[in-house]
């Protein structure tokens, strides 16, 4: 049999693990386990409750995803686990989990059970945005030369912030906390027993930047008691991507049922993978993974700063090249909220007797249309605007709705509206001198035809599709091979293990000029309502949850 | 038995006959006709096919309300029609008849009944803008001293325009036409046998100012053909509304059931006829009839010319006094198009499970909000906007929606749109020197409690309501009553037989305070979207006609 390697994706409510061919990629077999406790948001297993815009995970739900899915995936592949020469990993990001000198999240300690921050902080967990306030209203007092790698914001979700409130809020988890660690990192830990930080999350979400962190300065200044917290929390050596972390421990051989010894390659992050496993290294094609939101990665040949992107980091995809990074809050999600809650029965009903979906029924009404005949333009910030504007304080807007406008003109325009956002990025991206050339779609969302070519008309780029389903698994498996030697480098392992279906959509030329005006009109929107000409959003959402307040007493 | 006087409201659909004591207005029976041919937007009777934007009607149908409701509602109020000492009538307007001298309909000589033009031109019919936007375009170059008087346009709905519609379409119909008659005034000529044309419409509709009509000079440039329109097709002798007309003909005796030789009262127009019927005449009470869209009346004691309002006329209303008209495209049907294609099916269901309307179910969920609550702010031009800016191709627009956002938030911040809407034309009223100090509310939505608070709320007025729910009918028949020599004036009659129930609805302070800043958010949309600082709505409407049009072909 011919050598295999065994991908991980751990995702948000899930992880998934696939089977792959080392020499040309063909994905064998796969499983999924869901997480036993998903997302905490309200309270801890323990019932202890927990306050709004909190996202808590368990650790042991990561190892449980080892110890169930890979065996079922090896049985799903026929595969002889002798065969297996390497696995990889890949992680949702900026996950971090709190843990002793050892690795033992600090959660699993019996004086902490009942700690809220003793558990995974989730990418989605939102609670740290005063620190967040903090550390960009700082940075940019101090004119930090890392700031702009981050399009001048950076995040509450990120490493900092999050590290700044388990300061300020339990100093006692604080000070029982020797690593502040990537979930990307511990389960390589777990895998090897060797603590491997790797360089994607280190640059993107922990401000390591030519070579080094925030400065001692810097973080005292935010909090005298956050002065040592590089080296005290977050310092450790880093990994290239694609390197060897260690070798699979005989504890986790056992778990996993793979040989020992196996190489395990140092942590990835899900969509930064996905890039290799799309064959789409070269600078200037911009890898779009398309679900509930819109991740975008690049690579570069050069360092550019891109105001409002989500940052540049030196080998962030692959080694290097500069790896850019960018995204939209919403996507498929805001196309789901509307038929969730803005269509009406006749539609379901229609959908149900002709056994298709509503987005279906919707998206075949939707592609009889000329553009521009249902008459509106929105904008894509139900979810608020993650690059260019980088507030997540914007909300929706439909303009131009009459009697006459039915779900599937509203439907098209919300489709609209969110390639006119990856437009406006990749417009940014071509001011800044990082070039796009070909647009490359992951996701879920690659399975609407037309939304596709709405993506192809309104950029006038080339659209291609990744050739695998299981892209970020794929692409951890890819690094599995280089690790273990099968490939040179994660460009050889492109080729021959990933693939992408070029030009697959081909921008039509009138299609394009239409919507040359319509995204006009959606720039003008942009920026009237984002850039502060009216900054009615702001308003409404603190008068929301003034409001709200006032209700709740 | 105490006098009675019948009051025949025709409306857009149907005609209502009301029974009413003189003395005291109260109303002893009523009776319904659908007009059996409704609306014609598609196909006359024939088959000839109408093209977009047309609406014609039947005048027979009106007659046939005359002979079966008009006994229908005297044998419901039990009635001896012995006892009925007056008929009054009141109409939609702009609707006009092209008739003989003798006033027979041309659509109903034999020569014309395949000739749509030879129909009755419904207030809806909206096809002559081409003649609107002439009138307007030379009424500007030549400063004619009428245009203030309607806002500074002339709607393609009224007399003029659609005259001229007639000779540049059909001149063998224009020439055929001795008369081009208000349907509130060709009704009253069936009843009596004589033309009287009221002065309401003369005014509002047909530009008879300070005692004139356009000049021949105006006419002829607009289209030599069109140089002796007035003299030839529209002037006549004007009756004051509450003037005798006539007496009933035995023709009309014969129809109805009525005594021959009874008074009928000059012809009234169903949004102004209200006014007495609610008690409403003195200066500064705005009635607003409230129903599909809205209409706004009112009294002022001296003449002011206000920008953007639909007209002004003296003695337009009630004699003495300077009537006001204004108004709003769309109101409950921006309303009704939302519960139609907006609303999800758990909505529907939940409702039908409570036994409850959509509307009724949404209304108790917004009623549980703060103001500010849901986060949003519309604009109500979802049929365009007929006041203060009087621009039909303007739009709808929400904006501040989030995943959150649910049916009910929408909901309510459309009610609240259209309240905005009418305290923008407060506002007008107040800045041109007619101060509005109350509030008085007819038609159909004042059943909605929510709706009639946050309109007390949002305009910070006192809120009244009509006592009657048959406004038109009641006004049309006290009309009669002032006609029929039993009250000495239509002032009296209103004290006497109108009622409207003061302050029902209090503005809250709070709320109050709330809404003028939300109101202050929907005036920084109302002009940037409707003043020209940005207008995609325009450009959107004109694209969707070219992309459907694109379509079609």
């Amino acid at each position: 049999m011919p050598p295999l390697v065994v991908g991980v994706d751990f995702g948000t409510l899930s992880g998934r693990a696939v089977v792959v061919q080392v020499h040309d990629g063909a994905e064998l077999g796969s499983a999924v386990t869901p997480y036993p406790h998903a997302v905490l948001e309200r309270a801890l297993p323990d019932g202890t409750p927990l306050p709004p815009e909190w996202a808590l995970q368990v650790p042991a739900d990561y190892v449980e995803v080892l110890r169930t899915a890979v065996p079922a995936a090896l049985a799903a592949a026929g595969a002889d686990p002798a065969d297996v020469v390497g696995i990889g990993t890949d992680f949702t990001a900026c996950t971090m989990v709190p843990t002793t000198a050892e690795g033992t999240p600090l959660c699993e300690l019996p004086e902490f059970t009942g700690e809220p921050h003793a558990y995974v902080k989730l990418w989605k967990h939102h609670a740290a945005q005063g620190q967040a306030d903090r550390i960009n209203a700082l940075a940019r007092e101090r004119v930090e030369p890392w700031l702009p790698r981050y399009g001048g914001l950076i995040s509450s979700e990120w490493e900092f912030a999050k590290g700044l409130q388990v300061l300020e809020e339990a100093p006692a988890v604080y000070a029982a906390m020797r690593h502040w660690v990537e979930a990307a990192d511990w389960i390589v830990w777990q895998l090897t027993g060797t603590y491997v930080r790797n360089a994607c999350t280190a640059g993107y979400k922990g401000i390591h930047q030519d070579g080094a962190y925030p400065s001692a300065e810097f973080c005292a200044a935010l909090n005298p008691a956050f002065a040592r917290f590089v080296p005290e929390k977050l310092e450790h050596p880093l990994g290239r991507l694609g390197d060897r972390a260690g070798g699979l421990s005989s504890h986790a051989a056992a778990l996993t049922g793979l040989p020992e010894g196996i190489a395990v390659c140092v942590g990835n992050v899900d969509a930064h993978v996905t890039v290799p496993a799309a064959d789409a290294i070269e600078p200037g094609l911009l890898v779009a993974i398309m679900g509930t939101s819109t991740c975008h990665v690049m690579n570069g040949a050069e360092l550019a700063e891109v105001p409002g992107m989500c940052g540049v980091v030196e080998g962030g995809i692959t080694p290097g090249l500069w790896g850019y990074e960018a995204g939209q809050s919403g996507v498929g999600d805001i196309f789901g909220w509307f038929v969730e809650h803005g269509v009406p029965p006749a539609y379901h009903e229609a959908a149900a007797a002709e056994g298709v979906s509503v987005h279906t029924l919707l998206t075949e009404q939707a592609a009889a249309q000329e553009v521009g005949e249902h008459g509106l333009v929105a904008l894509d910030w139900h979810g608020g605007n993650r690059s260019v504007l980088v507030d997540h304080e914007l909300s929706g807007v439909v303009v131009g709705q009459t009697l006459a406008t039915r779900p599937e003109d509203t439907y098209r325009a919300l489709l609209e509206a969110t390639a006119f956002g990856t437009r406006r990025i990749i417009q940014a991206f071509d001011d800044s001198g990082v070039p796009v050339s070909e647009l490359v779609v992951a996701g879920g969302l690659l399975s609407n035809a037309l939304l596709m070519q709405i993506y192809a008309d309104v950029t006038g780029l080339p659209l291609s599709t990744i050739g695998s389903a299981q892209g970020p698994a794929l692409g951890a498996a890819m690094h599995a091979a280089v690790a273990a030697g099968a490939h040179p480098d994660i460009h050889a392992a492109a080729k021959a293990m990933g693939s992408r279906r070029r030009g697959v959509y081909q921008p039509d030329p009138e299609r394009v000029a239409a919507y040359d005006e319509l995204y006009a009109e959606y720039l003008t929107l942009h920026d009237y309502f984002g850039r502060g000409a009216n900054d009615v959003m702001h308003r409404l959402k603190a008068r929301r949850r003034a409001a709200a307040a006032k209700g709740a007493r």
